[in-house]
């Protein structure tokens, strides 16, 4: 079965009833799981984590479009988050099943809809992108909405669907297609914020170290302890358990003890069978040929020290 | 004391008697030390390795320049490896009380010296690259000496010094700044070649893993036994320590032991202490102060399984 995940975001997070009216479109979708959404009333905008089939995910994000056209209306609205429309962007995550040149297309057709149905300009951004500098969607979004109706009547930044000129109300939105991207963290047993701003260093891109590993040092002050906080942009490329094994040897020289781990948000069953494999491999074990999401959950805090992980974390649990 | 690493590749490897005619020039030079030549007769190529201060390192070069002229005449040349001048390439590296940006300078004096005094068409490259399609040094090679009189024509291919043709004789040479690269192999207990096939995949840059490591399998007949071969593009970024210790916890899934580990060429003293000070601080050590290379030898033999290594493997024996 083909599985796409989307994650639109749109510009309301403090208003509850206008979030509640947007979301029953969702809720009331027997096609499409909705696995959850974060509104943030700072930001003024509310992040949705949906997954199912990609043909009925794209009429969802159409029929999504048309009440948030109705409810929001971007001349009254302020945040701390960039934005550009009353949905900002809309990302297609190929899932199972589906490779990322079938996202690409889906990205297409749902932003040609939305342009022919709602007259609302489209971008395309990230794999979807047709022009280099529309891969970063930061690029795109620059000026945001208020900067835009002029912005957009500059031949560089002709959208790629609709007319050079932005909805009055709603604005334009980013639709593009990227790789599944994993929140993940690593519990150093330290308050000392040293050891793991070294560490993040050591194994993150921009410093040298791993390809696709985004790194940085935080301290949790509430559970008193620091943590390498990481996004794997690519986990088939570089698996967690490469990550976890390096980080405990980076933090051997500093004599810190990795006491825990901890996946933010969703994560595919593979990217877990992909690292318990190595934890099977080196005990000379085989991987079990059905291997159950209460398994895995056992496995993987057992061998990676996962905390606060349970089946629902994984987007396998959904389908 | 700033000192400069440089090699030069000259196109003969056949001709015993050429080749100690050009190395005399090389040989007799009091100020840069000759660290060591190899010539291959199936390449017909020397490789020189020479290190010593930037000023007089110039100078030695425009005089090999002139032997070189003499001596080689490109019409006349055949060997498997291309090459586009009588000196085919010079690259300036950095390594002690030098930046890169100073390299270059040197880069880019060397080769209007050489222009200027012998009408030789000189192409900077790598990071004395002005165009960046001349970064990597085979694309400005393209067509090696023999197609060069045409594309020297070329609007795109104009020299960065000398008029658009080549020295009827000697062709043109690339003049380049690079960082130093370290030829590291890791030795596996084993003549299946998989595990060193997949351990040079889960580390190289170009299919996941490290930025700045480039890596393969190998069998050495001789010996018996798999290696990881590597090159270390920026040991500065991932130090060897970290790619050891990474291969050792690869390996374990395939059940495979790591026995020794070789430098082909030189090192850098400092890219052997930042590794040590790894194996010192897990060990609660600090390092030594006064450090010398005799017990460098001793702990890399130790601590990361080097094996053929003495203190003529690094570049500060030579100053």
């Amino acid at each position: 079965m083909r599985i796409v995940e989307c994650v639109p975001n749109f510009s309301e997070g403090r208003d509850k009833e206008k979030i509640e009216r947007i979301m029953a479109v969702i809720k009331n979708d027997l096609n499409i799981k909705l696995v959850n959404y974060e509104s943030d009333a700072d930001y003024n905008r509310t992040v949705v984590t949906l997954i199912g089939e990609p043909e009925p995910m794209v009429d969802l994000i159409v029929k999504m479009t048309e009440v948030c056209l109705k409810e929001i209306d971007l001349n009254h609205h302020t945040g701390e988050h960039a934005r550009m429309g009353a949905i900002d962007v809309i990302p297609f995550i190929p899932i199972s099943d589906l490779t990322m040149k079938e996202c690409v297309g889906f990205a297409e057709t749902c932003a040609q809809r939305i342009n022919q149905v709602y007259d609302i300009p489209c971008f395309l951004y990230a794999e979807a992108a047709r022009k280099e500098d529309r891969v970063a969607l930061p690029n795109i979004r620059k000026g945001e909405f208020e900067g835009m109706k002029e912005k957009i009547k500059d031949p560089n930044w002709t959208p790629d669907f609709g007319r050079a000129e932005i909805h009055p109300t709603f604005g334009v939105v980013g639709v593009g297609a990227r790789d599944f991207l994993i929140a993940y963290n690593i519990d150093l047993a330290t308050t000392d914020e040293n050891p793991a701003k070294k560490i993040s260093q050591a194994i993150r891109q921009s410093s040298g170290g791993y390809q696709y590993i985004q790194a940085g040092p935080v301290f949790l002050e509430n559970r008193g302890h620091t943590q390498v906080t990481m996004n794997i942009l690519n986990y088939k490329k570089n698996p967690i358990y490469r990550i976890f094994e390096t980080v405990k040897m980076e933090a051997k020289r500093y004599h810190v003890e990795v006491t825990g781990a901890e996946i933010v948000g969703l994560i595919p069953k593979d990217a877990l069978e992909k690292s318990l494999k190595y934890y099977y491999e080196i005990n000379n074990l085989k991987l079990p040929e059905e291997y159950s999401l209460e398994d895995i959950v056992k496995d993987v805090r057992k061998y990676m020290l996962f905390r606060d992980f349970n089946e629902d974390k994984i987007i396998e649990y959904f389908l």
